[in-house]
């Protein structure tokens, strides 16, 4: 029997390849629009990243007694939705940054207008797929778009996104911090465990009450996790330059709470993502490896 | 009886009216999120505009028997779409335009990066409406996402805007300019067409080719004008400064057919465009009122 680290260890490198080699077909070149703007968009998917939030998504399918089959088109979309994300987060306007994943990022590689239209296109091709998602009832496809553009809007991700820029520079208070990062990174997190389980057409309310419990738990630790990271990591290792936010002013929860202070809330995130799991049997093995993973992880 | 003119204008307004009641709606506050986004939001989408494409998408919907009511929320979705892509497009990396239908436009009235996150937000919302829109099969709802995605992403508008960059300042023989047009401006005119066509759910598959053929050469016949204009419109009509695409060395229709070629190619596009609605009665009278329009209008 494989011990927990080894177990996750095979199913996240299985889920790459597999998220990758979809992603990698779906991006192939179509000869019907513009070829920069295409390798733009390549560049920006197929360069790394660990596939969190489609391993996630698989687990979760998994979680609720599905095959990860079905969940493999819903985690790709999610992926896309990240992608296009990070290109819009990194342009001059925003972040301002030019290394991502050890890379140089999309509107550096390329330029500024050909990021910003990759990362339209990007969030485009989620949708159209998700429309499109084969072995997946229609209704199911609607609840996945419904669940997606509501967890990456203007009431989600976009909007997190909003209220971080406005942050910069200003002093938080921890609820509002916390406010910030649930729809920043948070909401996104919460749909790759609910899209998920959605794969499965007769999920219960207590199931998908469960699973968003144990990921909104989550995503909060994911950002503690990687508040920390920041000011602990190794440039070379977290692929980005390290102390970036510290240099910006932006709050996070190390400044907030302390290095110590902000351990320790990671850790009661953690317990709490796993209680949530309680009602589960050995299928949500997979997720509460990840949980674990998510808080361990050094970049 | 009313003229073909009036009879337009009364349509024209009612559109308006409802398409600008509905998005004020769909954009009223939901305190959620970021004020300043969502401000921005609303004030790229209500600021104006002649509403072309809902107004499309309603009279298709007639010309294939239909109630307008059920295409009312497609035709927000188009204007979405529609709206975000002109944030995006007169960004300083892009177009780098300051007036838009006479007043700044978003990036110069908030900021650059609140510009960037309403196109974003507008995009994932046009799809968001699309998957839960009332009084439409959930067949129906899929194949208008497919339809919409399509048309907007990188094998339609986006792509499109990627060639338009890529060919500011290079000479373009016809064909070519007209592949950068079918992409930018004509796959989403198409779509409006169709996305009204679809809310009948037994549109032929003639019925929909005769519409496709009519809304691509109005699509076309829309960007000969939009040229034209530029160069014989006057700055406080337009609502953009006139010449603009000549001060950029953007290739026209009139740079390469003269002005005269331009307004004979004009004639022709018409002239098809409302031969391939000959199959249809007095059900498509606003769809040929609309061809009128668009090549006679000034603005």
């Amino acid at each position: 029997m494989s011990t927990p680290n080894t177990r996750l260890t095979i199913f996240l490198q299985q889920c790459r390849n597999r998220i990758d080699a979809e992603l990698e077909r779906q991006l192939s070149a179509s000869g019907n629009g513009s070829d920069r703007l295409e390798q733009a968009m390549r560049y920006s998917v197929l360069g790394g990243g660990k596939r969190i939030r489609p391993a996630l998504c698989l687990a979760a399918a998994t979680a609720v007694g599905q095959s990860q089959d079905n969940a493999v088109i819903p985690a790709c979309t999610l992926e896309l939705i990240h992608a296009y994300s990070l290109i819009h987060d990194d342009l001059p306007a925003m972040d301002d940054d030019e290394l991502r994943r050890g890379r140089a990022t999309t509107h550096i590689a390329f330029d500024e207008a050909t990021a910003i239209l990759a990362g339209d296109a990007l969030q485009t091709m989620a949708f159209g797929l998700l429309a499109e998602a084969p072995g997946l009832d229609g209704q199911v496809r609607l609840a996945m778009i419904t669940e997606l553009a509501s967890a990456s809007g203007h009431r989600g991700m976009v909007g997190g996104q909003a209220i971080d820029l406005e942050s910069v520079g200003k002093s938080l208070i921890i609820d509002q911090l916390e406010r910030m990062h649930r729809h920043k990174t948070g909401a996104l997190i919460a749909a790759s465990v609910r899209m998920g389980a959605l794969t499965a057409t007769k999920v219960s309310d207590d199931q998908l009450a469960a699973l968003t419990l144990y990921s909104q738990t989550l995503g909060l630790a994911f950002q503690v996790q990687d508040d920390l990271l920041d000011i602990e990591g190794d440039t070379t290792v977290i692929g980005k330059p390290q102390g970036s936010d510290l240099a910006r002013a932006k709050p996070t929860y190390p400044s907030l709470l302390g290095t110590a202070g902000a351990r320790d809330y990671l850790s009661q995130l953690l317990h709490s993502s796993l209680s949530s799991l309680d009602g589960f049997g050995k299928e949500a093995d997979i997720l509460r490896d990840m949980a674990g993973y998510v808080v361990a992880r050094t970049h």
